[in-house]
């Protein structure tokens, strides 16, 4: 990387120095070269840095102004196209001190909008050409891309869900540009989140129309997927209550029912972020096991949330108790194939200093590396696997064997229960001797 | 009925008075013979009574002893046979002076648990012989039976989601004989709560195999019903949080994803309850709406929460805007066919007295017919499906019917708007304007 | 009014026409000029207007830019001073069409923010003297004023709660100039709302220390007030949550807690805030009657939630139901004195018409007009009230009134236990009774 | 303790055995004769055991029946009066293998209720005097005793708060009795939990005079205390919601408004619980900081909820970030005093063992002994205090000085702002690095 881009002349590539290190600019637990089982750790994490949190968003909330982009020297380089190319100089240059090995976005995070739908893709096509001179320059690749279709006014009622015909058609428009685009860059997977996909109120709304709409938008990209070869996976984000009151996907649960009900299961995945799982009353590992269940694990939006909030706070986790048990269940289905960790996470507004940026991202990926090491070590010593399935023996043999199997039923059963079974046993959940366990591999 | 049954000797019958009687032990909106487009209000509304709320329960909570059933005299009538006999003669005679037409119940309601299955089957069998009886001589019919097994330790963790197979057996048994003693009794629907089907932690749990084998207990259950000529609708009635802390049905969707995961859609309907759709984070006309939405919409559980209040509180309903909501909800969808609203609901800890019972079911009835009333005359008039119909109609022609077609994709919807239509134009989505009309329409 | 200034020229001043009228620009039950107990509704109601959400905002949200400004007119008027100029304009024309007889603002809501602090009091001293002309030409009055001290980046960690006394000393500043702005303008009450008056997070937080500055902060506004002969009440407004995580105002009780413990109670009273009552897990009824039971009612900022959200999302109240409750406690509590009911509350993002504007606050002033009327009843009717007096009546005579006297202790009251009074007898507290009367007034 | 006493034969007492243990019956963290800067750990931590979850209830919920009894021998003892002595055994053989220094107790969770106050009073007697031969005996002391105002139905409507002026009389004499049993057994405090000290609806409630009552009956108690020589601590348990909807103790605040109200302040202090801070939308450590900040910090109830939940869970806490967090505030504040660390916490109602009794307060008691070790090392460091003291330091001197002390007004600072210190700098708040800070004790 050229002097010329130095925007973060003061901060060094992130180097692991071990869980000893003072150092408050280097990695204690995340060493990406580190090999485990044949593969890098930066193999095993595929970390990936979201953009819109981390370049373009400057800080605002509901209540106040922007308080980020006036330390970052680059938001100050001119036109809205030459902030953005330096932005995106910017982001390649933190990806590369970061050691990340992916990035995300959506279309207009990297580009500036036009006038027109026209004007919009030629910008997005320059900034496109220079991101992708950057990812052959640092080796650093698109996790997913994906098109923002909720900032801009016309997508106040919804894109695809949106009750003018118009609306659906613009939105068509930018995504068939988007999915070029991130094909373009090589993209492993394609996001949607449904944006402004739900309803404010039924009085103005046809809730079964809107989601045919969504169903027949869905359809589409997967058609012109198939059209141009885009190979990645579509992946469903799902999110309740924000923006809107009432978002169609809820949570894992709903996705599938959507998906399931308009035939396009299978051409679709999950990208689970923790925030948007607690948000709809579940735990993270919750929306993973249920996504796992269905074969239909993709991907991770890596934050947090505060539970005695009740909005998307995008934090980065540190966690590393609920990272263990996330980390158990995904390497327990396989791990996240094409997916990877992206820290939809943002610096505090208060967070202005440049190395805060750095801190956060440092943060999240230690507590993820940290948790992938003793998740390993949990399934290798296989006590929590074993207790579970021992607890189900039951079911592994005889009439359990047949309830499974679907060769035995109500009558049968009945008749053993009376004949035979009598009163079952309770027997202990030790649901406290498991957490206990659990602490065990954490503060050992 | 006779005299030596009157349990309620100083109230009589409930009549209707209009909305200007003073009396607070009268019907000031429901009038039960009050024909409507040739059924009566009764036939409209379908109104049912649950019998573990308003007889089986004691006002216990987790702070203290039950308070109801000191000043109830049946209760104390000798064995628990006696007391579950005299029981269901209030319970009747209540039914009949509240003038409902429908009751519900779990098995283990309306007879004491035996020391065995077989024995537990047997004096069921007596209650069931008795309420044949009050059935026919009252007129009053079963709108739905399910069997209780969440309340017995044996079920501690779970019924057909326990990991005990002998556990499932004895749920299978239990619920074989619901089924029988609803056939029986002229049950128009059999309801599956999840009680216990859910799980509290991870780390002791199984999550596909807890759901495979709830997928093989519906299963034996639509079976069983086949065999046994059993008609009546099977309803699923989703509940999130409690009693487990990750109830399996957690909202419709889960229902809807879960249902279709195990090809059970065409046998299953919802039962919708007031309290549960705002646990889950919803609102009770977005969980109708859901339903209808698959043409899965079956009864209703008619209560309200406490939206400050972070559990199910089973109040009576008397908030008429909430409820006309709901009501135009469903009567768009063509109500609710074999369903009723069935008062899941419970006098709060503190109405001790007889009348309490009789206030509770009036205020709960009034509001729903008064709701039936409103959403009635808010459909003849037509003004919000007008306005709903107009904010879709540029889907009824051109490209927006291509769409809905399945006629077109993002090539030429992005020609569309690149050579034609250009950037859509925003609506007001005049959701102040429809509160206005709405209220306009409640206090008239 | 001059012709120049006609910024709603298609809307009439809004006219009282009945609960009969099918005009949705015409108040239904608000009739300002009709007379009641010698005063006019508008007497009564004294509603206000919010400058910063009816005409500052523009309709932005987390996720996405603002929708409401591009169909305003006066929004294209040029320079910054020439948009707030021709803002207030418009203000004032809608103040009186909509009938309100009061406005409040924020100092930043009305005049452009200068680079300087000498240059904002000029920029803000100009467009006062236009209010000053506006009010006096129409007889709209200034219901109370405000600092803003959240949303410049200044105050990103708080104003007087800031670890940075230079912070809280421009925010001195601040409210030295806004304290006489109010003055000028005749301002009847001065509002304390705590802005970013909390902490994130306590690693780096001297929670008291805070607090000290806060209270060293009010003891300098009263003195101030005092120097410069201001006699408005001064009003805090508690909200917990928003914008930091842990405001300092959680609630009324935390505000008494406060005042009282840094000698401030006599000198604040409370404004109370519908939908921040709500966020702190109260209802609206609950904090009047916390502030009224230590005579700090104050003023109301009118507005709603939404309960299944959790943020405030500030919409407008049409809720009679929830109205009459808190008009119930507020005519018992001897009315709002010098506060009057503010709407707080914005126009969705998607109301992006004008007449939404008004359709908006008809809705909100309807409802709260007709809410006033019932509770009248209500009280009149001496129903509810008699009901508790009732049931109160033993601590009016005998030990009961020893207890409230003061003039007995545990031993007296043990010895009466058990040698006279024996075990209690519980009585019914006649919920659902009381709610079907309430429903008898709101659906008569 | 003799032989015949053995209720947990096969649970030989917990031993400390460090970090590498293996074992599931020892303590990894809590070493009780450990000596740290002159005191043994047993006298730092002052565990106690809450005897109503882990000996008096049974599991039951809502749901369903009691699951925990029926593994308990003792529970079998015969008569009421048999139970509740054999009970009392196993209680102080628990207490001992545990190695918890302290107990605590409900009036009614020791002794059975007997049909008048009179009985119940000598039952209660009965049971006190053999509690104190088990102190003696192990040297086991009472943290706190208290008095169940809430379970029996007498106090379904609360019981200082009851309408009935009988119910407080009732109250009074309960309360009386519990203060002399307390004193007897040595009793380093007394707690006032309010139970049912609320109300559900306003409808049937006088929110003043309820609170006036409640403070007269806190005087009485504080008379009385005199009266008999108690010179242990009162504490006021704060709780939010349950069981009554609206409990008037809601938080730390809202008690510190109350007592300050009532004059009470200088009597009380606060036992705060983590369950119950959380359910009140606060953290534990704001309560614990909010009670510090006044000089009102008494006990611990040690637990934790589940966010995802909305009621009080009561779980045993081994969430170590969280205790490190609290125990740094604790610390801060100069420790408990005559307060203790005890357990308000319940096996799950599935962990049906004896040996689950020792899991859950293992768990919670290593927790916290490793929390207060690294919390000792944080303060020792002292990287976050100095942190803190910095990012305050403007107020050490100069005008910051002037304003801690009152020695400036706004018109000084005013001046300041404008003629000399211009616009201030923000300045991050390092949220992150501090997050990543933390984490390095936690995960060393
Ligand atoms: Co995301
Ligand atoms: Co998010
Ligand atoms: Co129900
Ligand atoms: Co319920
Ligand atoms: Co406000
Ligand atoms: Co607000
Ligand atoms: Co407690
Ligand atoms: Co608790």
């Amino acid at each position: 990387m050229k002097k010329a881009r130095l925007h973060f002349p003061r901060i060094r590539p992130i180097a692991y120095e071990g869980p000893t290190s003072s150092s408050a600019l280097a990695f204690r637990h995340y060493n990406p070269e580190e090999v485990i089982d044949g593969k890098t750790m930066a193999q095993h994490m595929r970390f990936s840095i979201a953009y819109w949190h981390t370049f373009a968003s400057d800080g605002r909330d509901q209540f106040g102004a922007g308080t980020l982009h006036q330390g970052r020297p680059w938001e100050r380089s001119g036109d809205a196209m030459s902030v953005a190319l330096a932005r995106l100089d910017a982001g390649f240059e933190f990806f590369q001190k970061i050691q990340a090995p992916f990035w995300c976005f959506h279309d207009r995070d990297i580009a500036p909008e036009g006038r027109s739908l026209a004007e919009s893709n030629r910008l997005l096509d320059r900034v496109v050409a220079h991101a992708k001179e950057l990812q052959k320059e640092t080796g650093i690749k698109l996790l997913w891309g994906t098109a923002n279709l909720f900032s801009n006014p016309r997508y106040m009622s919804g894109a695809s869900t949106n009750p003018d015909a118009h609306v659906f058609a613009y939105a068509a428009a930018q995504v068939k540009k988007a999915l070029e685009v991130t094909k373009q860059l090589g993209g492993e997977n394609y996001v949607f989140w449904g944006g402004r996909e739900g309803y404010e109120t039924l009085l103005n709304t046809n809730l079964k129309r809107e989601q045919d709409h969504l169903a027949a938008f869905l359809h589409m990209a997967v058609d012109y997927a198939k059209e141009i070869g885009f190979k990645g996976q579509f992946l469903i984000e799902p999110k309740p209550k924000e923006p809107t009151k009432h978002q169609y996907d809820f949570d894992v649960a709903s996705g599938i029912a959507f998906l399931r009900t308009y035939g396009l299961e299978k051409y679709f995945k999950f990208n689970i972020e923790t925030n948007h799982a607690t948000l709809a009353g579940h735990t993270f590992s919750h929306e993973i096991e249920v996504a796992a269940s269905q074969g239909m694990l993709g991907s991770i939006d890596a934050n947090t949330g505060d539970l005695l909030l009740g909005w998307d706070t995008d934090q980065f986790n540190t966690d590393v108790k609920e990272l263990t048990l996330a980390m158990v269940s995904i390497l327990k289905a396989g791990g996240l194939g094409s997916g990877g960790f992206n820290f939809d996470a943002k610096v505090r507004r208060q967070s202005i200093d440049l190395d805060d940026l750095f801190h956060a991202h440092i943060g999240g990926m230690d507590a993820y590396a940290l948790a992938f090491k003793i998740a390993r070590r949990i399934l290798a010593d296989g006590k929590f696997e074993q207790f579970v399935a021992d607890r189900y023996a039951s079911f592994d043999s005889d009439y359990g064997r047949d309830i499974e199997k679907g060769r035995i039923g109500f009558k049968e059963l009945n008749k053993l229960v009376l004949n035979k079974l009598g009163e079952p046993k309770p027997r202990s959940g030790k649901q406290e001797y498991l957490e206990n366990l659990l602490n065990s591999y954490l503060h050992g």
